[in-house]
């Protein structure tokens, strides 16, 4: 039997090279037009578990509380947003909630670094979707040095903890690192500059950024290591090729949903009742 | 030329008998085949259009403010959730902000009718849906003697007033009446109660709205009436036909972002120069 995603993209247990990772690579399917064709039928798959999660947590007399979580990361260009909108087009937005993290405003600053990410989660049923996420504060916090090291270090430790929560509340967390290449992001950048339609999309802090690539590279290698568990653990997406990108993501959510295995709810009222009442008004 | 779904579609400035509305017309195009054969294009180009309203709103040095919500009424299995899916199916999901409005909360209770309402305004560049919306408070209000006259009647005045604070704050209003027939209700409800899989949308409440059906007409009658105004006019959407009512209310959403005609913004940056530091980097 193929191996699943999961067991394909799962980040191994011993310290990851990212730069020994290529990110142009396609595990699980043989090209893009093999994964073309059977996007559509994994999109009503995907939409299909949705609905199931969703109805559970609302029907019949025993709800269900479980809800999923897709932390998505990665450097700019990497397809977050991208991700977002291809993965979660075949969603029903009702069953969706999706939250764009960016830099903490003033307000936020003088909480705990989790208190905004505990505000934005999936209520029960829903599938959540994080565009950046609580892992900024040991990823550009580190990097930037935006606190000193006895505040970040920390919190690999304490994102355990909390997810460890997350899960034992019903919430399944699948984190995944949208892994570029630097000459794709080299590519990507130039490609928004070269379109009237994309420059907005440019930042010239991009390129700030850009240059601190290995510094970040190592930060991301950090935090794959250091929170990857059994409960809630990494996935590393290569993402130079948006199709595999959006296919594998795709696959790694029906494996998810279909492992926390959502039912239909029993109806909490008598079915032939109530046909005749509706056939009577 | 062909009349814009806007014109067609309009609630007529007279009092309108709802009974008189077919709900399974479909104005402005001959088959459900040609309605299908248009809708990729369509879907594309309301895409586009969006992305041109957020992006508008975000980049370059005069950012826009201009934001649009349609907003969604109509009777029980009308396919207002269908229309979220469907319609916003097309749509970058950080561009949108959907918001579906259940029984106020006891919190909401303790503040005026437009508090909770407010809160889930579309921020500058987005599209807002509300799945029921502030209305509820002169249709199930009204019909249900909630609060009494003297409370619900000003209301039209005062959502009058809302919806003109809204346009001068760069908010475009457009509201959709889902309009079926008694006897459609009636095969989708049973259609649910067939069902297994759409057992959990059925709720046994649902039965006791539907006997009030002509009191709902009426309330929804007067609310069309008294608020479909030059800035935030009504439509009336024959939504017996699913494919029809998509269809419609997409190019009523395609007609209004034409209207608003949001612009590339321009970049705020040197763009040969930042090209040459991607270039170096």
């Amino acid at each position: 039997m193929a191996k699943s995603f999961t067991d394909l993209l799962r980040v191994p247990d011993t310290l990851v090279d990212l730069a020994k990772v290529p990110a142009d690579a396609h595990p699980g399917v043989k090209s893009k037009k093999d994964a073309g064709q059977a996007m559509p039928k994994l999109g009503e798959r995907l939409a299909d578990l949705q609905e199931q999660l969703f109805a559970q947590a609302r029907g019949g007399t025993r709800p269900g509380h479980a809800s999923v979580l897709l932390v998505l990361q990665g450097m700019d260009t990497s397809g977050k947003g991208g991700t977002v909108k291809h993965v979660t087009g075949v969603m029903d937005p009702g069953g969706l909630r999706i939250t764009s993290f960016k830099a903490p405003t003033e307000e936020e600053l003088t909480h705990d670094f989790l208190w905004r990410i505990r505000k934005a989660l999936p209520a029960a049923g829903q599938v959540g979707v994080f565009d950046r996420s609580h892992y900024e504060d040991v990823l550009v916090v580190r990097v930037r040095n935006l606190v000193p090291r006895e505040q970040w270090e920390p919190r690999y430790g304490l994102i355990n903890e909390f997810e460890q929560e997350l899960a034992d509340l019903g919430t399944t967390v699948v984190k995944c690192f949208l892994h570029i290449s630097r000459d794709e992001q080299k590519e990507r950048l130039l490609a928004r500059l070269a379109d009237p339609t994309k420059l907005w999309k440019y930042n010239p802090g991009d390129v700030d950024e850009r240059k601190l690539w290995p510094a970040y590279q190592e930060a991301y290698a950090a935090a794959l290591n250091l929170t990857s568990t059994a409960t809630a653990p990494w996935f590393v997406i290569p993402a130079d090729r948006k199709w595999y990108r959006n296919f594998a993501i795709t696959q790694l959510l029906i494996e998810t949903l279909e492992r926390v295995n959502p039912q239909w709810p029993p109806p909490d009222y008598d079915v032939a009742k109530e046909k005749k009442r509706v056939l009577e008004s």
